[in-house]
């Protein structure tokens, strides 16, 4: 079965990030460097896990928003690699502690550091990872970004602990669910766009537009995500659909199915997701629900809400390669779901 | 069974940490308040964990240590107090963690936050408290303490993977195991008393002298917390008599009695250590193989060692009311096995 959406929208259908990779590709090489230098260690179990996370095969979003946004602005410096680098071990260091916390067996279709090296490694080089994150921050030197980034840092943690209240939780309403995904994707996201006109020494209004770009892209990208988790493809996702439904995660197109669903349907999803009665059989109930009350279709059509509010918080800027790489991201994100 | 350590040094049998709590107990308030204002979260769980770990009887020795080493050098501002905070929030981050991989069930007489709210929360709550650390540290603006308290961060985590690996490894030499504990434990206290005089504006080798005090305060205190683990009393110590046996931790004490053992008796640490056959009559055994070899004893020797360092640190110093309560707390720290 799968869930087909017509995403209506030609700039979707041939969404790409490649004018983002092409801008920051270069840039990207020194990321990469400095990624390898700093997840170094004698200790030898370090790299081998950094090298796993980092080798998997994310495509790294994150510090090439934080790339492109200083760009954008001019800025010419090494600063704006060295906070990409950070960006994306923060974001290593949150998968890492995701997947001890969640008991995740893949990500990205490969086995989760903690199945090969256990929970103990992956909380500590994840703390470790973190720990070297906050000192490239320093040694760039910038309080600013210091102050943005440190601030997302704890944002994601507690809602990482919210989610644990929302896991099994069907009384969740979308607003606390907004909430959730709002600290534990979304926050990680703005920091990453901000830190680029922070570093590049652009006005307060720009750092605005880039906070707001990037908080708006971070919400649209986690919903998308929640829909591809029902509606996509194991193959191409690298994950097995319905793992979130597998997990009790109470994500939105759960939220929108138990809400419109009868008095009957509302005990299969609280004997699914409070109960972990989700099987196979459980799980494609749970879709053909979904697809009866349109919750997977309403769930892209609130993410292209959310790309909607992030092209807008850019309109102001001057048009430029740049400002274009940006905003073919909101549409590449909403068109994962095609 | 206990184990007398004639530890003969006047000086180390009146030693108390009055001194240091007299001199810094107005700023420990502040630090209190701090610590209440900054574990606060919408997110009820997290100020529950945060207050069960700070309110459960620690000393706080390394925040009282930042206190004192900032006053000492005449810093009147009120950096000192959010630096302190941001130390002792980084140390309760590190206690969730170690008790998540240790899967540790009792810390100092109370349950540990695993036991009570699981160990996702542990996990997360202590990423929580590590942000919030380095929002207060950002708050306090001094590159210098960020970058000290950044890098102890990592080297926190590092020290901690290392540890994994020396785990149930019987062939750790001293030299191994000296490398882990001046990376897991003595690097905060060295951040912890060397921040002091970077927020006070102090020299550079005052630092320096802060720094080496720190340091090796730290690897004599858990040179001692070692020796405490078999030789101490379990209602004083508030945890178990043991707990490192029974996890097949590989402490000093161990090595030293597995260096200078049998072959039977080396026979005898592997099934305890690395086969888990670390019942109460292997504990019997093991403390008394200990006390055979003066394991216990020369584990001390070895904390003296570097209390006499730390001591020699600060000599260059002038005399003042806030060196001798530092200088108090090594003889405090050595005397806990007295």
């Amino acid at each position: 079965m799968s869930v087909v959406v017509n995403i209506g929208s030609t700039r979707e259908d041939t969404a790409s990030i490649d004018a983002l990779l092409d801008i920051t590709r270069a840039d990207m090489a020194k990321v990469n460097e400095l990624i390898l230098a700093k997840a170094g260690s004698n200790v030898e179990m370090i790299p081998q896990i950094a090298n796993h996370l980092i080798s998997s095969g994310g495509k790294r979003l994150r510090p090439m928003m934080t790339l492109a946004a200083a760009q954008m602005f001019g800025y010419s410096g090494d600063g704006h690699v060295k906070l990409a680098m950070a960006v994306e071990f923060m974001h290593t260091a949150t998968l890492l502690h995701d997947d001890v916390v969640d008991e995740s067996a893949l990500r990205r279709g490969k086995s989760t550091a903690r199945m090969i090296w256990g929970n103990q490694a992956s909380v500590l080089v994840g703390d470790y990872l973190l720990g070297q994150a906050f000192r490239v921050m320093v040694d760039v030197g910038s309080l600013d970004a210091l102050d943005v980034l440190s601030s997302a840092a704890s944002v994601i943690a507690e809602g990482e602990v919210m989610q644990l209240g929302v896991a099994k939780n069907l009384e969740t309403t979308e607003d606390d669910y907004l909430a959730v995904i709002k600290a534990k994707t979304a926050a990680l996201f703005s920091a990453a766009a901000e830190v680029g006109p922070i570093i590049a020494g652009a006005s307060k209004s720009e750092r605005a537009a880039l906070r707001s770009y990037g908080v708006n892209l971070g919400l649209a990208f986690q919903l998308v995500d929640d829909a591809l988790d029902y509606g996509g493809n194991a193959k191409d996702l690298g994950k097995n659909v319905g793992d979130d439904f597998r997990e009790g995660k109470v994500t939105l197109p759960v939220i929108l199915s138990f809400r419109r669903g009868t008095p009957d349907e509302r005990a299969f999803w609280k004997s699914a997701i409070e109960n972990a009665e989700s099987d196979d059989a459980a799980l494609e109930k749970a879709r053909g629900l979904m697809v009866k009350y349109g919750a997977i279709n309403d769930t892209i059509a609130r993410a292209r809400h959310f790309g909607a509010i992030a092209r807008d918080a850019l309109a102001p800027l001057p048009d430029s390669g740049h400002k274009h790489a940006l905003v073919d991201v909101i549409d590449f994100c909403i068109s994962r779901v095609s």
